[in-house]
């Protein structure tokens, strides 16, 4: 169908790079309301291009989601996070999250924003849950070392944190140029001393 | 037709209770994602009967969205909000907010969620846009008088800050009865200590 093809440009795609498009419109559409014809009109190659390139759409889900936990489980791994105090463990863990998300945007917004209705999405779900839970962990041995104030239960202050530092995703827009352009490392102080240290002068 | 009325039942609603049963199905599905048909089977009455109460579901949504903006400006309202030094009314403003958030839970989720797709969810987003300046404002004052930290911009501050008590509406569900069952008044104590005196013991 030669017709046809003239709609769509030369297959260019790598694989990260046609991952890049998947993931911006599961991000716009849902994962759920995301056909292959979306992702083909999208890409601006055909479906049996980018069946060439995956098994599916839910292969680049698992793609995506991947990169995500990748970064987030990649912290863990890091000296400061395995190495001292476990409040100053904690701050690092949390500091390098803020930056983990704001440079994987795309990536960590589809980890939070997936439901379950997959395999993948439930695998997503479970190791995301994984991740909170090694944090929660950081925090209850803080408080066990009287760093962290006993007052806040440690179940409620690991989903403060969290909602704290996911809220990012809702209004960080990487390259917005002028007046109130964050980097990554500001945000991240800024929720650490936030969250740790508390917005009043004392 | 007697055999299809025989699927619903005599419509007893008041338009507070059929209110109720759309702004759960609004949250379940979206509520772009919602027709008549689905609030009809939801409500287990006729969509000619829905009509009886209301011209469609944008009033509905009008109506939803009202009840927790009430909810919300109502604080602004309070002696302890207009009194006293901005940082005593910004804390009982945010603890307030946490409280109005848990007990109209629905309304609230509903009101974080519309995309602005009508002129009912655009003035919805103008509205939480207003809310939220003024609580801006309250912080700017504060920092002003020295009794926040100058160190966090006030705009990221304002953000942090509403991004904690927000994510309250993905985990908050009340009734859920046993261990870590939460009342509102501690979720608001908790959000106003990792706040403002922040997690670590000083």
């Amino acid at each position: 169908m030669p017709a046809k093809r003239d709609a769509y440009k030369r297959d260019t795609y790598t694989p990260d790079s046609l991952l890049t498009v998947a993931v911006r419109v599961f991000n716009e559409r849902g994962y759920d309301g995301t056909s292959m014809e979306h992702l083909s009109k999208a890409a601006g190659i055909s479906k049996s291009s980018i069946y060439h390139h995956v098994r599916g759409k839910e292969e680049l889900l698992r793609r995506a989601i991947s990169r995500a936990l990748d970064g987030l489980f990649g912290i863990l791994e890091e000296p400061r996070a395995r190495e001292g105090r476990a409040v100053d463990r904690l701050e690092h863990v949390t500091r390098r999250t803020v930056e983990v998300l704001m440079t994987e945007l795309p990536y960590v917004t589809l980890l939070l924003r997936v439901r379950g209705n997959t395999d993948t999405e439930r695998w997503a779900m479970e190791r995301r849950r994984e991740f909170d839970q090694r944090v929660a962990e950081l925090l209850k041995q803080a408080t066990a070392d009287g760093d962290l104030r006993a007052d806040v239960d440690v179940r409620l202050a690991t989903r403060l944190l969290f909602g704290m530092i996911n809220s990012i995703v809702e209004w960080y827009r990487p390259g917005r140029a002028g007046r109130g352009a964050t980097t990554s490392e500001e945000v991240a102080e800024a929720v650490v001393r936030t969250a740790f240290a508390g917005l009043r002068v004392t």
